[in-house]
């Protein structure tokens, strides 16, 4: 079974939005092994509408139409459907006093203009939006059922749950699972050749990978005539990438790396610190995105200045002096600085973000990142120097996801 | 002129990643007065990539096509195209040799697998890409001039202003300029309010706002026959824009609200420093996103934990007892120990980001904002009081966007 879905608004055709209703409904259909076979966004223009709807009834078996079902003279969703079925628009006088009812809750009066969304093209089911105030339609054309909903995402989504899903969930011959595994150390092409011939594209599961920020996800699609098989046969996968990935893979789903750092630090009952130069703050910001984690993170320095640097975490004048801010040994003195309150652990980045301050020695991208740990033994710190390519944000995103992935090695020890 | 906009990816498809980069290329054209007529968004399925393009060159002049161009098996828009083209790959050995050279630049050797993205349909121009591996193409098919990139956002931009943009600046009959004035503080209805009937749909040039993380934004669309009458318009419009918001307009273009204030420290010759509790270094990391904010960044500190609060910036353990850690008098306190060192300014920020930690004295968003100034007349401090909606994330951002805008208007004074 083969879904199609159009989003519809002169606002995500010029680009002043971006259309998340898409990628919602398609990895919902995906859940339930109906699969999208393209997304299409048009203007709102009736004739472009039309088209959209012709060529998706023609190629699958569920469309879902979202946008154009507002009240203003730019909403032309429903007359564009009213052409497409050569069908006249009725008032449908439930749906008006809907409408009424809901403005009323608000405490106000329905304005004239909103009567529009009460109006539906003759012999089409309406579906009663609880969310706010154009209500959804579905119809069968030929053999494909459309559903039509407003754009707003949240009523979208709620009507979608109450009024598709449920409609295909017998429908699926074949049950679709899927699974994310995220990496972080590696490149694209490295994680491909660990992957080998699991990558096939006639494997089923289908392994693949994306990137984004530096993050390699390996993404699973298993599809099964069965929950169970599905979740078997992603379960074996999951298993073979991971042996074969090994400590690269940090998290899976909605894990984020300072999470897996975090939720490992919780669980180990370690206390983290961070000491910044280039990244200026970017390493504690990614700690402190993470809900209650003022479990494990103490806190950190923000050093730009070699005054700061010396002053707040003891890094030695003559030090930066003879070596450079950018060095190991400023990188390990930083670490060991950030011990100074009640954290077990510490991470240090001191490098040339850029894009001006590269030398021949020490170009742009290059950062030495640290690591401090105080045990009954001491302080113990070491550092690595990295060469990141890009922007000066990509520089500094890496160089902070490259802290957090230092001390997420060493806490899995 | 007319465009499609093509995105590929099965990542897309099943929803576990949201296209930005149709949006970001239709507003890119918009900008330049051609229009988009639809995005659509397929599998890495060559037979499903070859469809797209044989209806997007029967229907428009130009087409951009974005992502499977990867070096891994599922990338597979190549091959498609090949197939489209009715030509054979070839290898490119120039295209080979900068991404030799490319990861080489990384201190890495080129992977084997990497070889298919330099391997090109007979005939078809070579984009270079100097952010990334795979190169961009170009091909005229019938009457449209088509464009592959990689679908990683930041090497599609690049490329797209390098080699497309600039081949359509002289195709449109009328000129179109665009100017967009930022600001902060307001809501969108209060700005909308002010610009009143410059905003009317009739006019031009074209007034209306986009909200963005906080950021209400003016955008300006001047239409004319001639350059000069368009600018002489624009700048007429952004003239009345600028009377009637004033100092809620931060900057415009590519300017942001830390670029704006570091601008602002630089000018007047003032060091900033930052102490951060809920927002985590988010404050000193923006300040520091901007290249050579080391002239007025001092540094900060992310004082996470009471005792980073007392033990490094001096707010006294018995003021956080007595007051709450989030309150008007340790605010306060933070923005003065901030200024310890060589800083002339500070901004302090402490509050409850949630989801959890909230109570009905203080809930769930809740942030004292401190500002410090350090002159010759001594330290002064004060703070305020702000109550920020939505996610975490969100109330992050604003807390330190909030604390940048009021240092902005200190500086300004």
């Amino acid at each position: 079974m083969k879904a199609v879905i159009i989003s519809i608004g002169d606002e995500l055709i010029m680009g002043q939005t971006v259309d998340t209703n898409s990628a919602w409904l398609s990895a919902r259909f995906a859940d339930i092994g109906i699969m999208t076979i393209y997304h299409k966004t048009v203007p709102d223009d009736p004739a472009a509408i039309v088209l959209a709807l012709k060529e998706a009834c023609a190629l699958s078996e569920v469309v879902v139409v979202t946008g154009g079902l507002g009240p203003t003279e730019d909403d032309l969703t429903r007359h564009a459907l009213a052409a497409f079925l050569n069908r006249p628009l009725d008032l449908h006088p439930p749906s008006l006093e809907r409408i009424r009812v809901f403005f009323k809750s608000l405490g106000k009066t329905m304005p004239a203009i909103n009567r529009i969304q009460a109006m539906v093209p003759r012999g089409v089911e309406v579906l009663d939006n609880d969310w706010g105030t154009a209500p959804g339609l579905k119809m069968k054309v030929g053999k494909a059922l459309v559903f039509l909903f407003p754009g707003v995402p949240r009523e979208m989504m709620k009507m979608a749950e109450r009024d598709v899903f449920p409609v295909f969930k017998s429908y699926g011959k074949a049950v679709v699972m899927t699974e994310a595994l995220h990496t972080f150390g590696a490149g694209e092409s490295t994680v491909a050749e660990k992957l080998g011939e699991l990558m096939r594209r006639d494997c089923n599961p289908l392994v693949g990978t994306t990137v984004s920020r530096g993050v390699v996800t390996v993404r699973i699609r298993s599809e099964a005539v069965t929950r169970l098989l599905a979740r078997k046969h992603l379960a074996a996968t999951v298993e073979k990438v991971e042996s074969r990935l090994g400590k690269l893979i940090f998290g899976r789903g909605e894990d984020t790396l300072a999470g897996v750092v975090g939720k490992l630090a919780g669980k180990i009952g370690v206390r983290v610190a961070t000491a910044e130069s280039c990244t200026g703050g970017l390493t504690a910001k990614m700690l402190t995105d993470e809900a209650g984690s003022s479990v494990y993170f103490e806190g950190g320095w923000v050093t730009y200045s070699n005054t700061m640097k010396t002053l707040e975490l003891g890094v030695p004048a003559s030090l930066i002096e003879r070596e450079g801010a950018v060095s190991r040994a400023v990188a390990c003195a930083m670490a060991e600085g950030a011990l100074r309150q009640e954290a077990d652990w510490s991470v240090s980045t001191t490098g040339i973000a850029g894009p001006d301050g590269g030398s021949d020695e020490k170009p742009v991208g290059t950062v030495w990142i640290g690591l401090g740990h105080r045990s009954g033994a001491g302080i113990k710190t070491r550092a690595e120097c990295f060469q990141f390519p890009g922007s000066r944000e990509m520089i500094r995103d890496r160089a902070a996801k490259t802290a957090l992935n230092m001390l997420r090695l060493e806490l899995l020890k």
